[in-house]
């Protein structure tokens, strides 16, 4: 049984609001709290940044604060979806409003060298529409293709991975896929752009997740990815193998069977749960779901798949799956 | 052709946030602030007031810009999914946070009380659950009720609407559809309780929102209504028509066939768009509906519906729809 | 550990067709080819028998079949589906449609009655409409109700139970909720009409089933239940647990919390798998849940629901199933 | 105005049958009664051929038939999908299987050759899969590319067009969206397999339809297409208009745009409803939506568009849409 790594985006560790609970489901915490409460989990090595920090808190506040808890930085993640940004990032309509996002995400790259962060991750959540006939999608198309292009040739010592998602804030994003999101890189023509795969986003968006790995490893692309669990119809970021335990499972298996050895990152909002209670859990049941592979009967597996044979699939996966906790 | 009053949710000439930009889609308006915007759509006679109203503003305030702008209150929408009560209004696990919630409430009813408007309107949207076993359903069905039963018993001389939703800010609302909320009212043994029926939560919620509404006339419960538009998958709040022009033009004709006679209620968050315009696109477009309803061949549409034929029934629909805007 | 007892819907044992593939997922199988299988499952004490049996099969052929192999009729379920019901049993607009179908049904009664059947089950799938504007729905709820309230009042000393579904093959089905089903038993005004709830059919409608399951049985009504397993966005009846392990977990422990005591019905169509080890796997399943019952820590349990704690609850639930298969 | 051609899949005057009404909503009728009453419909001129013919009609009776009424042959749809290839036509596990696919579709490509057709549709509603753990997604792939690249090579002198679709009968088809669908095709390294995009497939698989046209044109790779209707959740097949009026309009308006000069071809399911009424009806749509193209306000739409302001579309949108039958 290999090692996994384990890390969170450090919004695990946020308080929330929306647009009901517009006072917030807790007070503000600061990167740093935020760093702290990673730290009191356990088990999280690395952490995903929102950039800028929260107020006041600088790059070398956040260096120390890493340096003391013995964490590092998996990848920074730019604040291009606030109000600035709220008609889009690299396709807004306004030049300034996409020259102001340029800005903030240059200096997300900074942050990812100083850091020595593995990437920089782009979630253009407001990059896309919201009615029909609203956009030309064509010039959609190519704001977004050429912005990224841009943007990743600026910083050709660096990675950056997109995440996408079908939809929210918008109600279509405009990396909506997997597949969508290879076309689009394709026709970047550069090297240093992937894809962070998020489970629960696939789900969201009607995928097999573990068909969309296995498409994004074909194609080189799959360089990072974030877990969660949600209801399927919208991004509830929820306690990883809290409903679908099944498919989290056929997930990594797919990432092991191709030798994908990367953090196992946590992305879940606990609107109203305890940050760090629901971290520790999510990484009991990710270290059941590890032991669950090595429990896991390949061969049989195996046999079963190349005759597409669901029942003997499901036989052998329940038997894993299902003992993954005795004698824990 | 009979007049049509319009309304708005006051939130509709609100500024928005939601857990992405963070920072909000504009500057907070005041109460006052939203009303004039309200007046300044020109159709708009009654608005439904969130309560308590923005900082500062009094109820005095509030009387005042009301006479001025010749606005009357419909209904006044307590606050009660905010911070303090994120688990819960009805539901709380916590006595003293449902009662905390019930002060809000009978508050609300009192503001009711002073400006005449017509119901409390209840939208109890963090009462309901997320996660699987995270809650006993006999309780919370309990607590739902009782709760629901001790607020109208209180105000005998008041109307109370339940606005349902099947979810948001919840995974899952107690209060999500038309029929469990008649069971629930007919559990509350009381007759002072009604429903709100919005049209976009019933298409959010797998209803056809004609039929809801035919149900909820037939059991005397349909109190007050809100329109607007969304992808079914979630209640976008869009602008009505935008999607759905068939099945709201159903729904006014179900309410007009069975005479029913309120208030046409705007529920919309303009997140991007220019929250006056937003309102008068959308009475623009219920006006077309209103003239589609006249324009409608009834003994036609009768016929059809008897003997169930679909296409009999789109021909008429559509002759009367596609030609809405004719010579306006 | 109470026994429990398995059954199934007799069509787990038949062959499929669609659509698309007209011909047939396989060679048709016979009343008692189908029992004959049930039987080799092993499990399996009850079926529920499609009426009319196929071609050339007598009541008696059945009941010697039944003796033969042991298993008993749980309900009995009369095609109203098919091609002379396409538009509808009780709702079709053709009184002379409803009558035959009201035929079919009193046969069927009197078929429960030979085999000392529990019910009578009624699954109206033609009962509905497709388009908008395509029917009155007061009318459509007179006749269904109605229709209902004749055929159970025919039958004073039998049971019949309503299986809601939201939609297929119609794109609406009228009985397409727990709580709407609940509303129309209550219309009835009749004593032996109940509910039979298939978990599939009540998480496809967007419900969570443990909670519809609280509801059925607080109003008296839970007579019945199949289990399956899908997406949530079809009523795809695979094999269960292989998707949705927790929360068919959590709907049976909404059944033993309220001591409910009736058979654990396969409700499953395994177009392109072998029909009979599907229902082996799903009873395997079945008893890994009904183990994890046993080892749930019900206190721990209560405890978080009654705090309302969803880490809480995921916690003792993610012990108890993940460790239902050890040592088995 | 420029003229439209209509065409029609010719399983539009079929009947049909599904799991439940299995003894179909119809009488059979044969390939040449299908042609006949496409003919009846008198707008139709192109026609979708399902192959083999139906019993006993053969290619000569066909070449009669189409000649007697003026309709031509726009492409050939051969049936994988029936038992024989219940598991698959290209990702058949069995190699036995995916020869008498690739044989069915020589065939097909024959009479595409004979009848003068443009394409051979390739629609493999069975490859895919229906449970996580059941395949093996890299080989999947493999065999969905080879097979199709094997089969296009063949016929250098065809065009090949494959219909991608989420799911149904399979709950995950291979081709399941317009994005997979284009990265298969570059895998395959041909020139002569395009798709062809069915509105009410993308609208189902969450795809905005429009932007779908738009990213197959860019790619050069719209080559067919098919319109309907349905709820979003399921592949309803349909009338057109009847449910998605303005979505419809914005697909049509970005053929328009671009320039694309094809057949505006139905694929609906009438399983109710009178076969050539319903046709009579969908086109009658159809060609108010040609007219409200003419009717709408380019300049303004593209200004509105320019600033992606989703206020100033809708309005030009609605004036030609909601206008489009006055005068008729």
């Amino acid at each position: 049984m290999t090692e996994i790594e384990f890390g969170a985006g450090l919004w695990n560790f946020a308080t929330y609001l929306d647009r009901y609970a517009t006072d917030g489901y807790g007070e503000p915490r600061s990167t740093l709290a935020q760093i702290d409460l990673a730290a009191r989990v356990g088990d999280i090595r690395w952490v995903d940044l929102n950039f800028p920090f929260t107020d006041g808190v600088t790059l070398d506040d956040v260096k120390a604060k890493l340096a003391e808890t013995g964490i590092k930085a998996i990848g920074i993640t730019p604040d291009i979806y606030l109000r600035e940004h709220m008609k889009g990032a690299f396709t807004n309509p306004d030049p300034a409003k996409r020259a102001s996002a340029m800005t903030r995400m240059n200096d997300a790259a900074n942050v990812v060298r100083e850091l020595g962060a593995k990437y920089v991750k782009i979630w253009p959540g407001q990059d896309g529409f919201d009615y029909p006939f609203q956009v030309d999608y064509k010039e959609l198309n190519r704001l977004a293709v050429e912005g990224m292009r841009e943007l990743a040739s600026g910083h050709p010592d660096l990675k950056f991975v997109i995440e996408y998602k079908p939809r929210e804030p918008r109600t279509h994003m405009y990396w909506g896929s997997a597949a969508k999101t290879i076309l689009g890189i394709q026709q970047m023509g550069v090297d240093n752009v992937g894809v962070l795969l998020d489970f629960g986003h696939a789900l969201f968006g009607g995928e097999a997740p573990a068909e969309s790995a296995q498409l994004l490893i074909d194609h080189g692309l799959l360089w990072g990815m974030d877990v969660n669990d949600n209801y399927r119809g919208w991004d509830d970021d929820m306690m990883v193998g809290s409903i679908h335990m099944v498919e989290i499972f056929e997930y990594f298996h797919v990432l092991k069977k191709n030798g994908w050895e990367g953090v196992w990152n946590l992305d879940q909002f606990p609107f109203r749960e305890d940050a760090v209670e629901n971290a520790r859990l999510s990484i009991r049941f990710l270290k059941a779901v590890h032991r669950a592979l090595d429990l896991l009967d390949e061969d049989a597996l195996a046999a079963a798949q190349a005759k597409q044979d669901a029942l003997g699939a499901q036989k052998v996966v329940q038997e894993a799956l299902l003992q993954s906790m005795a004698g824990q």
